[in-house]
């Protein structure tokens, strides 16, 4: 098996320490100052090895792989000339990683955390065995909740053991549902949150894009046919398209998609207050401080404080607050309205403003 | 009538905003970005003119004076080689300032806010005129609640009208009280909180300081009397006491005291839960921004956001919270705990921290 690992820009909901310069992946959120990228490769490590691991990336943020995973090989990152959406990054991944065409790909985000890795190995080291039979193989997270941030998959039949673990057919997808359709789902039983982790053999993969994305796949393979042209006139062209859409949704209506379902303390970090969760913040602060940072706290509860602006940040008796200090945005926010980041960020954005 | 306005430094309940460099009565934490001082000085305007106006302070601050009160003549600044508490200031005003014997002088704090300003003016109007008489007069603040912050003024006897306003004579002064000791204070209905501001004639005063505080008034008196001498070495060698145990108690034991009741909005911001009160924060945020900075708050209530440390400070969803920014040090604190900003202050100071 090898992994490709999409580290991706653009989400700004970890603002203002999330910049376009160097966005959630490369972020030191965790634990020891662990970005998200190198936990994910880390995690992978007793499945796959470094050496076999892949990033996709935009190529401007080559160095940031490099920095914060010094262990993968520098030729295993693979830089895209721009972010085209994921069907265009996981279709590079296919044409461009030269690996045996029965060989299983794991394709997976660098932006999630998860808490019992062992679990998390178990379920694709499953998906793996089933992907070898030609299956597009799926995580399903069991539901904790009744999100409605999170695409939903749809299971069906009977139960199909792999490596001794169930695995079932996948029936649809449905996008972000409402309140109430969510409620219906997780009642349900049968249906689970789409992590976005894939696993296929390369083959089924390129299979599956040629018949079903070929306005990505065509101008993909026949660039690397003819290697030597310009691979950004050549992505330029490429519809931006997610991979859910491109090709697991018409895949599954030909019943070629399966799902092992996963409770694995999956998190995709959407939000400060999924940090601080994540981070055990319920009770005493969760520090974390960068460089010359430092912070001081007296008396405050459910609270993370990341320091990041080289300066002191003093918290006195707070409940239930992110403080995020960086050079030049400083963001305190309430964790209830840890979501209603974005309306700080949608000013930013109309105003053109270079704090993103 | 003249006024003397004691400007010294020291405190940090205000802090990371006030600091030894730039204490309370210099920061701009009013409407319009107006100090203390400048707020002290203008509301004394129709009764006392600026160039009746006297500041003291040390020495080190008299630019700051000179920035904040352009209008005060220079020469109007009385410089303290050193702080040596409020007695050292109010024998330096009244040896120092060429004024009348019989004129009166009415001596204040710089750090204070009041909000019925004509209300003030009306009380130091009744308080000259019984000082003028020969008594040395307080002005009481009417309590509004049985704080123990505060040490009281306690009246008796009948009222005697000044200028259309009721005055007392004081039995005596009470240090700040116990929570029990309080409400007996203000539940007795002749108890006032002792505001520091002060009216006598000058003679008054230089013959209560030779009687009750020889060991002030004396090395005071001498130093004017021979100019030309160190008068750092003289100020080195002062008691530092406040004028109220140096002078105010003892002459109340021989009912040389009187008060005049005031109920003027008085506030002496002696908190960030206080400035935000006094700034009207209870529902819509108070945003204050020095320089370049910027604040950009989303659905915030009972909030004051200061920001001086020329940044973008964004706060979302955020109740009852104090946000102080400045260019080394931020302040992030529930008002419920505001007194608690003493706990990072009193740790800076045992680490010898620059930020103070």
């Amino acid at each position: 098996m090898y992994a490709v690992i999409l580290a991706g820009g653009g989400g700004t909901r970890l603002w203002p320490l999330s910049r376009a310069q160097r966005p959630k992946p490369f972020l030191p959120l965790l634990d020891g100052g662990r970005s998200l990228l190198q936990a994910t490769v880390e995690r992978l490590a007793p499945l796959v090895a470094p050496e076999d691991v892949y990033v996709v990336t935009d190529v401007r943020y080559h160095d940031l792989v490099r920095e914060v995973v010094p262990a993968l090989p520098a030729a295993n990152i693979v830089g895209e000339p721009m972010g085209r959406n994921t069907a265009a990054a996981v279709a590079m991944a296919g044409h461009a990683i030269d690996r045996p065409a029965d060989e299983v790909m794991i394709s997976l985000h660098a932006d999630q955390a998860i808490a019992d890795e062992d679990g998390f190995r178990a379920v694709l080291a499953t998906a793996g065995e089933r992907a070898q039979a030609g299956d597009i193989v799926t995580v399903g997270i069991e539901p904790t909740e009744p999100a409605t941030g999170f695409g939903y998959i749809l299971a069906a039949g009977e139960a199909a053991p792999y490596a001794g673990r169930d695995t079932y057919r996948v029936e649809r997808f449905e996008e972000k549902p409402t309140a109430e359709r969510a409620r219906e789902l997780v009642d349900g039983g049968r249906a689970y949150w789409n992590a976005g982790a894939f696993v296929w053999r390369r083959d089924t993969l390129l299979d599956g894009l040629a018949r079903h994305a070929p306005d990505i796949d065509r101008p993909m393979r026949d660039w690397f046919a003819t290697p030597g042209g310009d691979i950004a006139s050549m992505y330029a062209t490429l519809p931006e398209r997610a991979i859910d859409y491109a090709l697991l949704e018409p895949a599954s209506l030909e019943s070629l998609v399966a799902v092992v379902p996963a409770s694995i303390g999956w998190s995709d970090l959407g939000s400060w207050s999924a940090l601080r969760d994540q981070r055990g913040g319920e009770g005493s602060p969760v520090i974390a401080t960068e460089g010359s940072a430092r912070v001081i706290d007296a008396g405050s509860r459910n609270v993370l404080v990341h320091a990041a602006g080289g300066r002191t940040v003093a918290t006195v008796g707070l409940d239930d607050v992110v403080v995020v200090d960086t050079p030049d945005a400083v963001l305190v926010i309430s964790t209830a309205a840890a979501q209603d980041v974005k309306k700080v960020v949608n000013l930013l954005k109309d105003e053109g403003s270079d704090l993103l």
